[in-house]
């Protein structure tokens, strides 16, 4: 009854991409405010970038046929008939035979086709020596080389990078739509759990872990944190003070205690919320078993494992791609993940996929995986980790020498 | 006389490296506020974590000699003298043939060894059928097995994660000893050049873009901003905004204009910031190749390329790494680097680092890196990437099918 609902990580992916999506509509922002947010419509250029054909060197602009067969010892020659400046409209016309100095950037003047560079000239009173040939278009970028007009820049749900927001400068759109940041609360439980800056512990104390690493987590993932703090291993004031953040976040994380009895009031206080309820209950994996995932209203609410590193790594696989989620973003397949030989050999079960911490060590012929060992909440053992290797739920293990995708923290 | 200092791409780090280090002393902030940043102080931990030895089972603690032997046919019988609470201290001792019930994370009482899982036990009255054997220290955390009391917890240097936030936590660390975010300016030069949000562009001009992502990858990599807007192509404006940002800042980038007599000011003014001056005047790279780095009394000054896109490339590669100097961190080798296999023959020049702007894709077979062609002055190449393959000094190019590294795009 209990584990009737356990999912495998694939299949927990799939629930969490199938059943959410941005709860609140999008907000308009500035460009530097939406960095790292998820833009929520598509851009489509009104512009071309840039609006005229530029030089990309410095040199003259000419018709690149005026200088065909020009070499060193036969010269084309040429008028100069103007100087082309920065910022300013290239007004007079190139026509056969002539050539205007310009400088990288510079506006290139109707008629001409090309750019000679100043290094392959020489200039002599009025008269330019040309001495190599250029084709049509050399040294050039013409208008619209960069955006085209009625072109999609950016599409809606991409995180926006610098790179997204420069060309969102060159068309001249400084404001966007985004996604609000997600607000995600955090609930702590556990009776033996107390504030991380109480002095003196009394046996049998311990201070709270999973409330900072959690929030941090979060926000690295572009959420706002309401910290929610402890509540007593106490039904009627863990579901009350769960309900009251419910109300106020987009996503609700219960860090719960790891005792049967605990467990069983986390799912209560889940079901409680509202339908359709518990989705997923438990994930075949280790460590992080005990997860729960729930679905209220079209909220999402996670039970995360009370070990500290289990919930960690249960947050880097999950809740991470829920907030992704929130904000409109597709789950990609490659984030943060980078290839290295694994240092030794590794038995896992069939059936379930294991999460080994590991350290990365360069070493002669590339990068390895050292694993890190230690039971799972010991929250050190991922001071002590770069990131950590799947060993996916069909494979018995992995060999010594083995190439492992290894998912860095951040 | 004017390429007299080009350097490779790795002899510039090793400048950045050697020559930068924080310039502001470290100052003191709460965990929250400490995530991304850079410690200043080892911390060494006071306590062990945990401070007693806990159940990591729910359960019964016992002494694991008292069960030997004992299985489904032959359970060994003990007496249940109490029931451990959570956050309680366990003051009743075990003796021989006694045992106590015991949630997950609860105090081993003195006496007791090892605990044996509720799976694995019935309870009849005050009597306790045991049908398997324990070893002592099974199913326990012994006091110190996360961190010992006078361990080097966490070491100057590290940029703290969440994990680390939590280990923190742990050992009653709310605050920490932190560099302070270094202040990037940012000044952009060119006649050319005109405000974002300029709507009607007049033949000539071009939107800023330098400024916006410049400033977006400087707070991505955890710096604070001056935006010090655009200066005309001329000496003393130029030089006297640059002093004004210069003194106002731990960071001096100039997006100069790409033409020969501004990169020119561009050194000029670099140098009379003051000594030693510059120290790499141009870098064997494409793109990127007119990059400038000085230094000014301790401080750092980049004249970056003008394109946009090549200017984005150098910040990655040489802007990124000295505000990590100025946090006072260590250049890793490989940050944000996954592997993946070139998807067509590049050529590239002996003696130049060459940087191919690559999309990824994943394929039967793994993930491919395929290049995104266009000139270094097109931004919208950099938004059609993931992230950009190296060919080193040393190679006359890659061949397809070739396993490269990418370096992500954050």
């Amino acid at each position: 009854m209990k584990f009737f609902n356990v999912k495998t990580v694939t299949e927990t992916l799939e629930v969490i991409a199938g059943e959410f999506r941005p709860n609140r509509p999008p907000i308009e922002v500035s460009l530097i405010d939406a960095l790292d947010m998820v833009l929520a419509e598509d851009i489509i250029s009104c512009e071309q970038v840039p609006h005229f054909a530029r030089s990309t060197v410095d040199g003259y602009a000419v018709r690149a046929r005026d200088t065909y067969g020009a070499s060193d010892s036969l010269p084309a020659f040429l008028d100069v008939t103007g100087k082309i400046e920065m910022g300013k409209e290239a007004s007079l016309l190139i026509r056969e035979g002539q050539a205007q100095s310009i400088p990288t950037g510079g506006m290139i003047p109707d008629g001409a086709d090309s750019v000679v560079m100043i290094e392959h000239v020489e200039e002599v009173g009025d008269m330019l020596n040309v001495y190599r040939q250029v084709a049509p278009g050399e040294n050039i970028i013409r208008a619209g080389d960069d955006v085209e007009k009625g072109e999609l820049v950016i599409a809606a749900g991409q995180r926006l990078r610098p790179q997204d927001l420069g060309v969102l400068s060159a068309i001249g759109k400084t404001r966007v739509l985004v996604y609000p940041r997600p607000i995600v609360a955090i609930l702590s439980t556990g009776d033996e759990i107390v504030p991380a800056d109480k002095k003196e512990l009394a046996p049998g104390e311990i201070r709270d872990i999973n409330s900072i690493t959690v929030a941090a987590a979060a926000r690295q993932c572009g959420a706002e944190v309401i910290d929610g703090g402890i509540v007593p291993d106490d039904y009627s004031s863990f579901a009350q003070k769960a309900k009251e953040l419910f109300e106020r976040s987009d996503l609700l994380l219960l860090s719960g205690g790891s005792s049967v009895g605990t467990r069983d009031y986390t799912e209560q206080v889940m079901q409680s919320l509202g339908d359709p309820g518990v989705l997923v209950h438990g994930v075949s994996i280790k460590p992080g078993k005990p997860t729960i995932l729930a679905k209220a209203g079209n909220k999402p609410v996670v039970g995360l494992p009370g070990h500290p590193a289990s919930a960690l790594i249960i947050f880097h696989l999950f809740v991470a791609p829920l907030i992704k989620r929130l904000q409109g973003q597709e789950l990609a397949q490659y984030d943060q993940r980078i290839l290295a030989r694994i240092s030794r050999n590794i038995a896992s079960a069939v059936g379930r996929s294991d999460y080994i911490r590991v350290k990365l060590e360069e070493r002669e012929g590339g990068l390895w995986a050292v694993p890190v060992f230690g039971k799972s909440g010991l929250i050190s053992t991922l001071v002590k980790s770069d990131g950590m290797v799947e060993i996916s739920a069909n494979k018995e293990g992995i060999l010594e020498g083995e190439i492992v995708h290894v998912h860095l923290f951040q």
